[in-house]
C-alpha cells in the first residue's frame, strides 16, 4: 500500500463538532438577550445555508467572498426570520465567530498530535485562513500549516483546492491524502489524484441521522476516528 | 503603549541561524563527493545571490519564481564556479533543501512558545510556503500559521506581503507586529502600518560583523532575544 506524505483535513465535522459547540454558543446569546428559539434546528439551519451560499461564489455569480461573510449573511436572515432584533452590532460578530470557537472531537488532539510525528498535517478547509488559525489555538489543533480554500479562491469541491494544497506543499497530488468525514469532499480529491480516508463521524448533525452511503473500496482508508487511523498507518 | 494582536516573524537570520546550519550542510556535502573548499565563503556567497535574484522577480524581469528555485540557480552557479561537476541530481536537491533545515536560535523555540500563549504568530517570510512548512517540524518551531510572499506573490519589502498578512489573519495592519533582524524589513513594515520589533541577532553573517545602524526611536521595541521580547510584552 501507498503510503503519502501529508494529510490534509478537512475541518468542519470531521475534526471539530461544530453542531455541539454552535448550539451551545446560540444557547448562551439567548440567555444574554432574553429570547428563546429551537437553538438546534437555528445551527442546522445555518450550516445548512452555507453549501447553497458557496455554491453562488463556485458558480460565479458572487466574487470570491469568505466564509466568516457567508456564515454572517446566514445568520442575519435567520434571525430576522426568527424575529430576534435590535442585537448591537458587537454582539453579532461575537456571535458569527462562534464559528472559529468549535471544539475538536473527543480523539481529535490525541490523533493529530500522533499522525504528526510522520506525517505533514494541514488543514484543507473552506474555512478562511483567520477562522481556521482562531479555531486552532482555541481547541489546540497542532497543524504543521493552515491551508484554506481561501488561497486559492475556490471553494471544495474545485479541483484548485486539492492541486493548490499539493503544490503549496511542493509534493504530487498522489502524495497527499484528503482526510474527511464526507464522502462527496473525498470523491472530488480523488478525482484530483489525491489519496483519500474517511473518518466516519456519527454524530456530526446529531443523534440517529442517516450517514451518506459509498462503496467499499471507494476509498483508500476508513477509519473510526483519527486514533484509528494512526494506528492503520503505522503510527 | 499600544499591543498587537499578530506577531509577524521574519524567519532566515530573525528565527533561524541560516549560516550555521547551510556551512555544516555544505561541509558534510564536500566530506561526501571528496571536495574541499571555504565553506563559509560558499554559504555567505549563496545567501548574498538571494536578494538580487529576489530584486528581479520584484522589478518585474522574472515571473513569480519560489526561494527554492532562486537558491537553486544560485547554487548551480557557485557550484560551477567553484569547478564542482558531475553530482548526483539527487544530491543537489537534497542539498539545496539545506534551507528547509535550518536550526534555530537557542532562545527561539522557547520565546515562540512563550509569545504564543497571547498572541498569534506566524511567519511572515520570503520562504516559500513547503520550506516554512518543513523547518518548522525540523525545528519544532509553533507557528499558529505560515504565511509566505508566496501566497501574494510578492517578496517583502514589497508593500502588498505585510499587508497581505494582516488581511489573511482579518486584523489591521496596526495590529500586526513585525518581529526582524534586519531594519529594511521593519521599516518597509512600518510605512504599510505594521507595528515593529528589531531583534539583535550579532552572529547572523558570522562573528566581528557589523549591524545595520537605526535611530533609537525608529522602533517600537527592541530586543536582545525572543525572551526579552516576550518580557517586554508582558508575557
Amino acid at each position: 500500500m501507498n503510503r503519502p506524505l501529508v494529510l490534509a483535513f478537512d475541518v468542519f465535522g470531521t475534526v471539530v463538532d461544530w453542531r455541539t459547540s454552535v448550539i451551545g454558543e446560540l444557547t448562551r446569546f439567548g440567555e444574554i438577550h432574553g429570547v428563546q428559539r429551537d437553538w438546534a434546528a437555528f445551527a442546522d439551519e445555518w450550516r445548512g445555508g452555507y453549501s447553497p451560499a458557496m455554491e453562488r461564489v463556485r458558480r460565479g455569480e458572487l466574487p470570491w467572498t469568505r466564509i466568516d461573510t457567508l456564515h454572517r449573511w446566514i445568520l442575519d436572515e435567520l434571525l430576522q426570520r426568527a424575529g430576534i432584533d435590535s442585537i448591537p452590532e458587537g454582539d453579532l460578530d461575537q456571535l458569527n465567530r462562534a464559528w472559529h470557537r468549535l471544539d475538536p472531537w473527543p480523539d481529535s488532539v490525541a490523533g493529530l498530535t500522533r499522525l504528526k510525528q510522520r506525517f505533514t498535517i494541514t488543514t484543507l478547509s473552506n474555512g478562511n485562513v483567520s477562522l481556521l488559525t482562531n479555531m486552532a489555538k482555541h481547541a489546540g489543533l497542532p497543524w504543521d500549516c493552515v491551508i484554506s480554500a481561501e488561497l486559492f479562491q475556490h471553494y471544495k469541491p474545485d479541483r484548485e483546492a486539492y492541486l493548490g494544497c499539493a503544490d503549496l506543499l511542493d509534493v504530487a497530488p498522489g502524495d497527499v491524502m484528503l482526510v474527511a468525514a464526507h464522502p462527496s469532499d473525498l470523491r472530488a480529491a480523488r478525482e484530483a489524484g489525491l489519496m483519500t480516508a474517511y473518518v466516519v463521524r456519527p454524530l456530526e448533525r446529531g443523534e440517529g441521522r442517516r450517514l451518506p452511503g459509498f462503496d467499499p473500496g471507494e476509498f483508500d482508508f476508513i477509519a473510526d476516528d483519527f486514533l484509528d487511523l494512526a494506528r492503520q498507518l503505522g503510527t
